[in-house]
């Protein structure tokens, strides 16, 4: 595929993503190695084709890929919390009481022209890679990695090398191949008897929404905005319609779907309504749309993983083209976050047989705003 | 007054802005002239302080000044519908039905850095005036005119000069100076027994929210921003207590200090909300502000004359630091400019003992979106 060129997205894309013809596009080009809990029947599965998507029932490897062991402690989770595509893979490791086996570093939401960096960490190093930028932790595994320097991605402690940031499968690994080590209680986020139903759903909600409102925001034309909002807001009322009649997307319970949904939900108003221009009304002014996100938001491993002040400075800092005074907006007021949804009267519970997470650990706490965390 | 810097506002401001220590200021220096009834009584008058906001009792002229006779035919009102200080005088000159005694020019919405130009007239020149650029008509007037080319400006038909375009005082003396020439049934925007109270309102609502809008989206660091998003938001709030409980802003009917206000809460959730960063909230989720500015904007003289597609491409087109890819945002919906306000239980009736204008001639109307003219 061709290399990412010279976009919005950060300096030189942190994203991996390139402009062509005036259209927004994402590099799909992932390190798409797996940690499994069984390396020798992966290694001897079929390769199969690359998938965007990822698939849960992923039994073998793509082409050039490894297979890495489940080892508790082992790996170390880089996760910037203004990042959707990061933001889910810390959802769903707090969901299934991943904390304990598998550590988070955090980088702050402004990296620069070549890396994420670890500028929140004292000394301005992650305290348990001892690296400043992912960068390093890219170079350890690939001397020369030719592409964006992106999170989410799993590090090999022993190493400091990038095992894998291939996110759209990272999440489902999470779910089917360290089950051994999911907390008590974890909620099966992938059903078996709804797998089918759901990949087309979670495809749909990628291609339309998670990278729809980038597609509108970082269009180079005239035209090819116009037709990434309209796309956009097809989908938003698909959505809207959808969640008309049932608490979740795939039904009575949280799924792999709403993690996917809802971190492009909690940023929509403080980001892509104003900075991308996806502006035809508010989430809030979705009735059952914003009445769905805020019954996640206010669902143990969703909400309290959020962080306002770290997803705006992200956007509002770093696409400097979009944004050249990059002034932070104050608003929107996000108390409303907090207010009654009445999804209840769906029937329905977020973890069904299953239980909630515990409250997030001291040290995981979102440091920036959110009306959960009242400082 | 400082020579206006470049700024933000159109390349070089045609506004007559220019930033200080991080600070939007808005150059008030404007071509002082009046068109007045008795002229020999206007300059035999003492001369007054000059005045930002312009005073409906004003009976001289300031420094340099002159008066001009009030003439049916005479003057040309250029008022670009994309610009909220010309606006306002779009509106009042058809609340009071000047439109056979003063005729209206529009240039188009995208200034270049010079000027206003008439690039909507056929050839690109306006019928009337015969110059294809508002700057024209200012050389006319000073050869060498050094401030900004602004709308509204009121031109000299037979010499094609700029009579004026100090815009505080405009509106005032179309109700006081042309009062022979109004139609019948035309409002009293400006009742005697309310000037007192009304001129520290109008004052409030130009230096904390016409003003404070751009206070906010042209502030020059993130620090000046935050004291103007706030600054403008306690407006907000005021204006929403004191809306509360009464229909119009100084109570039973419509005065000049609606209209001022109008023209700002109209661009409110198309322009502001996002392209200058107030966003606390959207205009449509104040209860009692969005009902009142939807009341207004179903009363004829005020909706009947808004261009949504101007205005939009005013903003967004123009304001290059602040939108470098100057595209323009397709929403936000404006099928909800006309639903049920619900303001008549308030009491009160918009015209009071006058009658409401007419409909909008033909070749006046706004070619641009508007939810009351389908096509």
């Amino acid at each position: 595929m061709s290399e990412p060129q010279k976009t919005t997205d950060g300096q030189h894309s942190t994203k991996g993503a390139y402009v062509t013809g005036g259209e927004f596009s994402r590099d799909t080009n992932y390190i798409e190695d797996r940690v499994v809990a069984d390396v020798e029947a992966v290694r001897a599965a079929a390769t199969e084709e690359s998938s965007t998507i990822g698939d849960p029932r992923a039994e073998g490897l793509t082409e050039d890929a490894e297979a890495w062991p489940v080892e508790p402690g082992r790996y170390r989770l880089v996760a910037a919390r203004a990042c959707p595509w990061a933001h889910r893979s810390i959802i769903i490791r707090r969901l299934l009481g991943l904390e304990d086996v598998i550590s988070l570093a955090t980088p702050g939401p402004v990296h620069d022209v070549r890396s994420w960096t670890f500028d929140l960490s004292a000394g301005g190093r992650d305290p348990v890679l001892g690296t400043e930028r992912l960068q390093e932790n890219y170079f350890a595994r690939f001397p020369d990695y030719p592409r964006g320097i992106t999170v989410p991605a799993l590090v090999d402690v022993p190493s400091a090398a990038v095992v894998t940031n291939n996110y759209p499968q990272l999440t489902f690994d999470f779910s089917t191949q360290w089950l051994a080590h999911h907390r008590d209680g974890a909620p099966n986020l992938i059903p078996d008897e709804q797998v089918e139903e759901m990949l087309p759903v979670i495809k749909r909600i990628f291609t339309e929404v998670n990278n729809g409102v980038y597609r509108a925001g970082f269009a180079g034309s005239q035209q090819a905005y116009e037709e990434a909002y309209h796309r956009l807001f097809d989908a938003m009322d698909w959505l809207e319609e959808r969640l008309g009649h049932q608490r979740y997307l795939m039904g009575q319970r949280i799924t792999e779907a709403d993690v996917r949904l809802f971190t492009t939900l909690v940023r929509f108003d403080a980001v892509y309504h104003g900075h991308f221009k996806c502006n035809r009304q508010k989430l809030s002014e979705f009735p059952h749309l914003w009445n769905y996100a805020r019954d996640l938001f206010q669902t143990p491993g969703f909400g309290d993983t959020v962080d306002f002040d770290q997803i705006k400075a992200h956007y509002y800092v770093v696409h400097e083209d979009v944004n050249p005074t990059q002034i932070v907006p104050v608003g929107p007021e996000l108390d409303s976050w907090l207010g009654e949804h009445g999804r209840e009267k769906l029937g329905g519970s977020p973890f069904g047989a299953a239980t909630a997470p515990g409250p997030v650990a001291e040290e995981e706490k979102p440091p920036g705003a959110n009306p959960l965390y009242r400082r």
